[in-house]
């Protein structure tokens, strides 16, 4: 892997190793998955990396201390406080108290607004991940019409930007849209990020068109008899979809990123990439 | 006016006076003008307002120094330099100097970036200034499909984001767009901030669209044969038209802004509105 090779070629020039602090606060099981991938992910190309897994009741007083720390120690490159947390805590206080220069996943509304001008930044992940995915599967972006679904702060708005910039005619979608489907039928690009489970239907899209699935969505698995089925503890079972009615929009799509799979795994290459950029600019290398 | 009457009562209180800095560098007539509409509409509200003006040879690092000088100064709420600089000059180094909390234009990335993910911030000047010249003449954004013609930094790009924060469905298009006809004529509201005189032709709209128009394009005045014009120095006779085929758009339109008029003098409203912003942050009130 090229960031595996470069940056065992930093070390070997007597440069520190790269140190990625991955934050979580109590222990989501989903959070500790994602944290979890990403530290491996980090360890793999070489970085130091450390999880700081805090109790569920930490203040944010106590989460802004340990924030402080990280941001001051020259030996610290990127941090990252894993989302959500806990419903005591504001999260964009969080998000302003990261380092911009150490902010791994443009939560920083500085990094945030770089990205909007198109200035050198760190990327939003799931953003970018995108981005990438397409870029790896040969899908040009110039010229094409492109439908974003959605228009959250962590994917869908950026997400357009990005698109923008990539010289993409970009169209928002939200649930205010009175008729999605006249929108997105229009789309060669339609990437879905609304968070509502079988949002896009088979008649809702062009044939040919590239469907990107962003949506995660927890919707009950369903019986025979179209009844929740529920496992031996009596809670219902859950399964992860996203915002496509996927069978529909597949037979119609020339490219399909479906949920699960697809997006998840971008995201983490760019905190990756994000976390050597930083790297590079704290240590001028 | 709300916010002289507001000043009146602040200062009546033992408040300081708000105090507005516009800085220009060189003598370029069209920002003289800016900048002395900007100060007597400041003074007219009860500001105190400096008009700074630097001569064109002055360097990066003058201006910057006169700007870390108005950013420490406790009495300076405000602070606007006029664009454009002269071309020795790093406009976006210019913009990243600038405290964000006296950046009254909403040049500094980090206001760029609070303005896009929805938090309090001063609010860029045109763009702010076309929702309220809407606003103002009553004209219903919710659920409505906006398209923009442009996706520069200071107009098209933050505009789109102040609509989708509005709830209409938001469409961009630009140089890159294949068929700018076919996104334009979806409007209920069209903004041009193209910047290419007569882009905008009576059949690329639909009957009733709401237009309005933010190019700013100098054009040569010709005359009866078709030929410019000139004047008794021999120089060409310019005229300032916008991107709007004006006649034809208006025949169709349920509301047009045209150009000149129109969103100008709303933007220095923003301006002022900004002011006042930044003066009750810095002074708690």
């Amino acid at each position: 892997m090229r960031l595996r090779r470069q940056i065992r070629r930093w070390v070997a020039d007597g440069h520190p190793q790269p140190h990625a602090v991955f934050m979580q606060v109590g222990d989501n099981p989903a959070s500790s998955q994602y944290v979890g991938m990403k530290n491996r992910q980090a360890e793999k190309i070489g970085c130091r990396s450390t999880i700081e897994l805090l109790p569920e009741d930490t203040t944010q007083q106590q989460l802004l201390a340990r924030l402080a720390i990280h941001n001051a120690d020259p030996g610290v490159h990127s941090i990252l406080v894993q989302l959500p947390l806990p419903g005591h805590m504001d999260e964009q206080q969080v998000a302003e108290s990261i380092s911009p220069l150490k902010d791994v996943d443009c939560f920083h509304p500085e990094n945030v607004g770089r990205v909007a001008l198109g200035l050198p930044a760190p990327r939003p992940a799931t953003p970018q991940g995108i981005i990438n995915l397409l870029d790896a599967s040969g899908i040009e972006l110039q010229g094409r019409h492109a439908v974003v679904l959605g228009r959250s702060n962590l994917v869908g708005k950026p997400l357009g930007l990005l698109l923008l910039e990539r010289n993409c005619t970009v169209c928002y979608c939200h649930s205010r849209t009175p008729d999605i489907g006249a929108v997105t039928r229009q789309a060669d690009i339609l990437i879905s990020a609304a968070g509502r489970a079988g949002l896009v239907t088979g008649d809702m899209v062009k044939q040919g068109v590239v469907a990107v699935d962003v949506g995660t969505n927890f919707v009950h698995i369903l019986d025979d008899a179209g009844e929740p089925e529920y496992d031996e503890q009596g809670e219902p079972r859950m399964q992860l979809v996203g915002d496509l009615l996927f069978d529909e929009v597949a037979e119609k799509a020339s490219w399909i990123s479906p949920v699960p799979g697809g997006v998840g795994p971008m995201t983490i290459a760019t905190v990756l990439e994000n976390t050597v950029a930083l790297y590079r600019r704290i240590e001028g290398v």
